[in-house]
């Protein structure tokens, strides 16, 4: 362990899911140190007399769930258009909105997505949206992790191209490794079908000058994919090939229609997807192949995308559709078990963001940690905690949640956020929004 | 109003769900006089002065949720075994396991589960299994309301056969409008391929001469459905219709593989259909034709099914499933809205088991009611109640529930049951099962 003991704490009598180790729960006792884990395991470690002890009893502490897409700020749509057609959704519910949306909305907006996210044991989230500054502000202020990137559409001209392609190069320079490196960033073209071939070429480009990953949108409704080999002759994953996205460390969101050719392509160059299980059932976008993504070594974590087509950021029932719909669909209750499930919520989500120390508890990995009450009707008798997790949990049902060694929710209620000024404000904002 | 003013109060500043009614939200107050409610409405009712008030600010009032499948006393297998294939799970783990429950295993098991679904904002259940006379008593201690029946498997000798009738026949009779009237039984041959059509005949009899529903398991699986045609030549539907089952009314639990036909056959006989979607899914026996089975007019109510199968008893996310995998797996974003699925979870499920006036909240009806507390991050902005109560709730955002117009649960505790006891017992009974 290092030198300075001062810094250290220790939780006993803890249960620890590790996922991704050869165990997956330890019974025992994990010390922090700042803000890394220093030590976990069944023996107590020798330590100094005075280290201060947390009581894990009744405590199931589990790596920060990993969100890895989203659109935090759509939480002021939440409600807002349900259980309509696609484009009619689109088009005369979300965007005329969005095209509303101000930098304070997107602040406030991201504060309550992020305040959701916290009490519910999402530990790092990534962002793709308009006026980032705000989104980095609020996670700088509320002690989150993140990956943010400027998302672009670029159905406009070439000087607005030109100039969003800007911002997000500046945004993406200037935040990454900001908040006490809590902040990453990467580089995001909207979608194959909302950027054309040249523009998202310039992105490739950028992303190579700073040497950051890149995310898009990708083949999350049929209809995009048969437009995209109407207007370009190829189906979006062998597009992105070509235009040089998977030359880069990249993650699609949603894939949700996919060939077994496009798979080969995606395993082979190790491109991560993130799946938006609830999004995709809510939208009618379809049921993505993700036991044949896993099969063929994919990495695969879980997204909630925006509110407004959720309509709520509980990682832990994304776990859970994820451990559901994919039986339900193939035949195969064996398919996702529950412990898969949990890797895609935390490793897997680490491996999607190309984040090195987080997304399971050991040694030297980040202190980004929540701990669920299992004292509860719903998690008795203790037979299988993970089960439990997967199969039972919601996000109300997590007390505690550290970042960086810091605590952030102390028995459910967030210590770095004044929740009833974000409640008024989003409120505000919303109200803001329809009368404009 | 009634004559007797002084067992009246009112609830004022609420939002109320009145699912199956003109408008789907109310907000205003509502009195409750004795069990029933006595007015709902937006303007105040002419009241005497002293007339204790309940203040109903931030606070969504909806009927309480009516869980029309299920085994309670299941939970104690909870987690201990999941992810398996379905001959393996029932015949290595499951039977196993039940051939050693005793009374009181089935005491504390419901008790477990009675527990989780009152807090959970679940008032009424249906509990079909054995040692009956314990699901009883744990209703009647607990408050909630309750359809009880013994479900009857009939792969045994004819003696046998004639005790189990006897026992189902016995405990339909005893119980009946027992408990102030908060218990109704129903005549239950477990399903078509676990009793000989002899024997499904006789329950039809049982269900005749005690004036009862019946209620059975049906179309879980391909294979009994397979089986059914083998054994009897016919598909489970028209078989059972063939039986007389449908000459009463009837409920049958899962109905996942239903030919068109089928269909008709059930609109057209009045069969209420339990869809259990988290257990179908788990189990991956398929996702049923729900939009088909609405359209023809059949009354499809939401079941959890046993924990050990879902693995929670969250009737939230019963809502939440019947609203997301229809969509999804359709293609089509209209499927199943969001008020469509709260009149499943209520309404529907009052229809099912065939209870007159419990399942919206209106003058005359039992006061079955639960509150969420919606000044919550997940439920901002303020857009559209029943949205968020469908698409962003759980069972952990009941604040208060209340049966026959008393309060059972109160900031999330149960005042009616000893919570910490029956966690104890529950796990105690579990540990006793592993080791007999």
């Amino acid at each position: 362990m290092a030198e300075n003991k001062t810094n250290q704490w220790i939780i006993k009598n803890g249960s620890f899911a590790v996922p991704g180790q050869d165990k997956p729960v330890i019974q025992g006792c994990m010390v922090i140190e700042g803000d890394r884990i220093a030590y976990i395991g069944e023996e107590m470690p020798e330590l100094e007399n005075d280290v201060p002890v947390f009581d894990g009893t009744h405590l199931f502490f589990m790596p920060g769930l990993i969100n890895t897409h989203g659109h935090a700020a759509m939480s002021l749509l939440r409600g807002y258009g349900d259980d309509l057609a696609l484009q009619i959704w689109l088009q005369e519910k979300m965007w005329p909105m969005e095209a509303k949306f101000t930098s304070s909305d997107v602040y406030w907006g991201t504060a309550l997505s992020v305040l959701e996210m916290l009490k519910g044991g999402t530990t790092t989230f990534l962002d793709m949206y308009d006026h980032m500054d705000q989104v980095a502000k609020v996670t700088e202020e509320s002690g989150i992790r993140a990956s943010l990137m400027r998302g672009v559409i670029g159905l406009c001209s070439e000087d607005i191209q030109r100039h969003k392609l800007n911002e997000a190069i500046q945004f993406a320079r200037d935040w990454n490794g900001k908040a006490d490196g809590r902040i990453t960033t990467m580089i995001s073209p909207h979608a194959p079908y909302t950027c054309p071939p040249d523009f998202i070429e310039k992105f490739v480009q950028a992303a190579f000058d700073l040497d950051l990953p890149m995310h898009t949108h990708m083949s999350e409704t049929i209809a995009e994919v048969e437009q995209n080999v109407r207007d370009y002759g190829l189906r979006p994953v062998a597009h992105l090939e070509k235009l040089g996205v998977f030359s880069r460390p990249s993650l699609v969101a949603h894939a949700v229609h996919l060939t077994d050719e496009e798979i080969g392509i995606l395993a082979r160059n190790n491109v991560a997807v993130s799946h938006n299980p609830g999004s995709n059932l809510k939208l009618a976008s379809g049921v993505a192949r993700v036991t044949d993504l896993l099969k063929a070594g994919v990495t695969v974590s879980l997204g909630t995308d925006g509110a407004a087509s959720n309509n709520n950021l509980d990682m832990f029932e994304e776990m859970r559709l994820a451990a559901l719909i994919h039986k339900g669909v193939s035949g195969d209750p064996t398919a996702v078990p529950a412990y898969e499930a949990l890797k895609m919520g935390t490793v897997y989500g680490a491996q999607s963001l190309f984040l090195q120390d987080v997304g399971t508890l050991a040694p030297g990995m980040k202190a980004d940690f929540i701990a669920l009450n299992t004292d509860q009707a719903h998690f008795l008798p203790h037979t299988d905690l993970i089960s439990h997790a997967i199969y039972s949990a919601s996000g109300k049902d997590v007390e505690h949640v550290w970042v960086d060694g810091k605590q952030i929710v102390k028995h459910g209620a967030c210590l770095t956020m004044d929740e009833e000024r974000i409640r008024r404000e989003a409120q505000a904002a919303f109200e803001g929004l329809l009368s404009r």
